[in-house]
């Protein structure tokens, strides 16, 4: 009927090191909360996005080559999966995925910006889907780090870190303190996971993410894979335990209960991403 | 001394349905040469870069993702690699990769545009480093397709194609015909190699090329990786040989030869790259 209207058609590009990535699309909404400046975005590839202090955070048509890889490595793995907790996440995809076990008994999701789920409720509305109903999801707007610093030891099987670039906001989710208050809070047969920045355009942060884990827990373990619209497309998430890398041995019934939604993700495609750690990070994480 | 020098700062972008992918830098030469046309790029993040039709190509300090993953697997597997064949790779880094090998006798480099090994030679000699003089290669500028069609049965331990996407005068090197005439003149213990294209930007393409080489080759496997200038940064490469995967299994003495100077490559990576084929895509290559 209006096919004729003209849309107003524009790009917002990230830049990062010399590199720029934009997507076209239509501006919905530019605001700054409290903690950050936050945008939504029609874009024409991927759907509607959301962008924090101008980076590109997640988009409808592309979240899942982030939140699979993420969550499932960790909930496959732990020994027990009732109690998960995630810091940040505000989009829902996190908690979505991790609702998917009937096993969950309950998400406790953290975020610091009560604005970040209001927008990605009202916009991104397919990203959390049904998690923002489902009666196991407990919501606080908290501070993360507060949040695991004053929660007693091992009451968690699953610990999530899905949070921003560590500059802002998200600084701390990757110090020492925080990750050893992690550790104290995870149940002993239960897993850590963190999104770890990008090999190659923050190869220093991703190698200390990894040094400081494998300081802190038993075991540590990148996991290597594509998200297009953050820098330079190449993503990690790592992964932590005590006794043994349970994450790298997936339990049957879990994987049979997933798989078949997954777009990325299976127990084949997460054997190879524990793999493909390039050559030059392997010498790295060998050197003491 | 010349600190205070204004350089003109540029930025060139690659537009790829509604995305664009851009490199600040400064430019040091337009052409069109019969074929395409051509732009040599001084990058701030990743070196000097050569573009072709406007699309990122190659660039100094990004270019072993690309080369090491194309070419060590079929190296590395094919039973012998006397002698080997290069379609395309103007830029030289896929022939200085197989003459790495002791064992490697001849590199026959066959490149459509002559403009693009000058322009590589004087502008990205680092690319193709010693290959340029070594006696081992052999330089034609030649229509790839032609010289395929022309050459003898069993004629080649290893074929490599190093192409442009499947448009311009790289179109050709993905249809039927073509994998035919390379099946016909690869010798039955011989690997076949080609870039298989963004299973995210492409996937249709990429799909295509993976069933093409299936019907054509008793085995044929994709291998996933990043290549953060290319369209999505997830891109792909695809093996293929008589018998058995021979690509899958790299001979001990070789990964030793090499493996010491990659960047990427590794045994274990390799092992990785061809497991992690995302699930969507695996059932879409089960469906008949």
């Amino acid at each position: 009927m209006k096919k004729e209207r003209k849309k107003k058609i524009d790009w917002i590009d990230e830049y990062h090191q010399g590199v720029r990535y934009g997507l076209e699309g239509k501006l919905i909404l530019e605001e700054s909360s409290p903690f950050q400046k936050i945008t939504i975005f029609k874009t024409e590839r991927y759907g509607k996005a959301l962008l924090i202090d101008d980076c590109w955070m997640t988009a409808e048509k592309n979240e899942k080559c982030y939140h699979e890889c993420l969550i499932h490595p960790a909930l496959c793995g732990s020994e027990t999966i009732d109690k998960i907790l995630i810091i940040g996440g505000g989009d829902g995809g996190s908690a979505r995925e991790c609702l998917k076990y009937k096993e969950v008994k309950s998400v406790d999701l953290i975020e610091i910006d009560a604005r970040v789920i209001e927008l990605s409720k009202k916009y991104l509305s397919m990203i959390g889907g049904n998690a923002w109903s489902d009666s196991r999801l407990n919501l606080q707007i908290k501070n993360g780090i507060d949040w695991v610093k004053n929660t007693k030891n091992n009451s968690y099987d699953v610990i999530i870190i899905d949070g921003a670039d560590p500059i802002g906001p998200s600084k701390g989710l990757y110090s020492n303190s925080f990750l050893k208050d992690c550790k104290r809070i995870l149940k002993t047969g239960g897993v850590f996971a963190t999104q770890s920045e990008s090999p190659e355009s923050f190869s220093r942060i991703h190698i200390n993410i990894i040094k400081s884990l494998r300081q802190i827990f038993d075991y540590a373990d990148p996991l290597y894979g594509s998200v297009s619209i953050y820098p330079s497309g190449w993503w990690s998430w790592s992964f932590a335990s005590m006794r043994n890398p349970k994450y790298m041995y997936p339990k049957e019934n879990r994987v049979k209960e997933i798989s078949k939604n997954c777009q990325i993700w299976s127990e084949r495609w997460q054997k190879g991403a524990f793999n493909t750690i390039p050559a030059f990070l392997e010498r790295e994480l060998e050197k003491k």
